[in-house]
């Protein structure tokens, strides 16, 4: 049997009991790499299975699925990815392979940003598509995803964006010169993610992101307890000035919430709130919600 | 600690690690009711906690929620619920409570429905806002779930359909007769589902719901493994004339699959679809993907 297993969104204890029992039935045990880097420690999950785990970056997942897969007919082997395998990103290929050999799979879900987004306290329905952001460079600034959260806008409803992550980075030199020498990984903070937002409604003009009228809530590690879990709500320009390190650890992710947002919507995430007074003005003479 | 605990979609085996140990920690144990109708029975998970549960129905969380919270703030207790705590439907009241009886709370996240609908390989990015269907009456037939499924659709984005539960029901003459008795658990199954779409785009008639022409695609127990879960890929009338029991146990979900199809989806559901040939047409023909 081949297994996919999501890991969930915080530490080695967010795995499922099946999900537990099925890497402790595994050959081998493979972990899409960036997962350490988030989460925990290899050697901790080592620790916790009882298990060797090797190490599979995205590019080994795509490119050798053969070696991933072998013998996985005969006798257990498992992926583990962070979150949900259907989650943010997807392994359908591997899936797809798998079939193509007639290798049984077995897919072991888990919460993702996807659903655990409702920490926040916004409505799972009135979410629109979901949207990623990348890290702009001076001269590649893609921006379809300001489209997406237009189309939602124009429908009253949140967008879930996602913020990038850069793992196995070469520098111009090493990579000029054939050393696979990899930078330190790069997570994009919430301020900057802002910054990027702000920066093309300035070009774009549609009036959706407004600094001062624009709410939205910065997510990081959700379900990881009081010492992990950041949930920080305000106006765009409210998060753009707040100290990153409010935000905790990544990855991170970000709400712009939409003017369908519900009174007890505003009532639950002001917990959440860098300044509770603006959140609730905003709510009120912004979105056009009564509250108390 | 007051804790909420997700259950996730299958059985006792898909709660996690750290949600088990929480239980196990726990002096009393609420479960959800349906959460037992739906999946496994209670002395089942009783067995598996080694812990005694009472049975909580929903007025129960949103009325007694005091008896919920007693003495949380010396002792831990717990409440579990199908899927995540904040998936299809939201248990923010009972933390706003806790919350202003400042019982500290901790969420365990587990997978929903709203991201293991990832499981049928229709991409997460490409899902609009999700709707809920209710049991039709004579006279009742709320239609509001069209206007979304259409703002979507205008988009290009699937749907995911939620379908109704009615647990708790009474007879006309029970209730009459102010007998506490209850009828069987009823669960909108898919054919139904599908006579109650086509019904409302009948009367409304913005053509996004074509019987031939519009696919959809079934899930019911994802992630239970091949004994329990299904999905089925088909045209809305081929689902529709499918035999009910090949949909397996509910709760079921519908998926109403947007224009915005890439053939990486179709191929990957072909392999759940009712007939490989009109799945494979109508994706090339009607929503014009270009497959091998």
């Amino acid at each position: 049997m081949f297994y996919i297993i999501g890991l969930g969104l915080s530490d080695e204890k967010d795995v499922t009991v099946r999900g537990l029992e099925a890497i402790k039935s595994c050959a081998r045990v493979y972990l899409e790499a960036y997962t350490s880097i988030l989460m925990v420690q290899k050697d901790r999950l080592e620790a916790f299975y009882g298990k060797e785990i090797i190490l599979a970056d995205r590019d080994t997942v795509e490119t050798q699925s053969d070696e991933i897969l072998r013998d996985a007919d005969k006798e257990d082997v498992c992926l583990l990815v962070v979150g949900d395998p259907f989650g943010a990103t997807t392994h359908t290929d591997i899936v797809l392979r798998a079939r193509a050999r007639k290798i049984p799979t077995r897919v072991i879900h888990n919460a993702s940003i996807m659903n655990a987004v409702g920490a926040s306290g916004l409505q799972l329905y009135n979410f629109g598509q979901t949207v990623s952001l990348v890290f702009f460079t001076e001269t590649w600034k893609p921006d379809s995803f300001y489209d997406r959260i237009k189309e939602n806008a124009d429908l009253g409803l949140h967008t879930l964006v996602l913020l990038d992550i850069k793992v196995k980075e070469q520098s111009d030199e090493n990579l000029a010169r054939g050393r696979k020498i990899y930078e330190p990984p790069r997570y994009m903070s919430i301020p900057l993610a802002v910054r990027q937002l702000v920066e093309i409604e300035t070009i774009r003009s549609a009036g959706i992101l407004d600094p001062d009228k624009t709410l939205a809530i910065a997510l990081s590690r959700v379900g990881g307890g009081d010492e992990h879990q950041r949930i920080v709500a305000g106006t765009l320009n409210e998060l753009l000035n707040h100290p990153v390190e409010a935000y905790g650890e990544p990855l991170h992710s970000l709400v712009i919430v939409g003017r369908r947002l519900h009174h007890l919507e505003v009532e639950y995430a002001e917990d959440f709130a860098i300044n509770r007074n603006t959140w609730r003005a905003v709510a009120q003479d912004v979105y056009g919600c009564s509250l108390d």
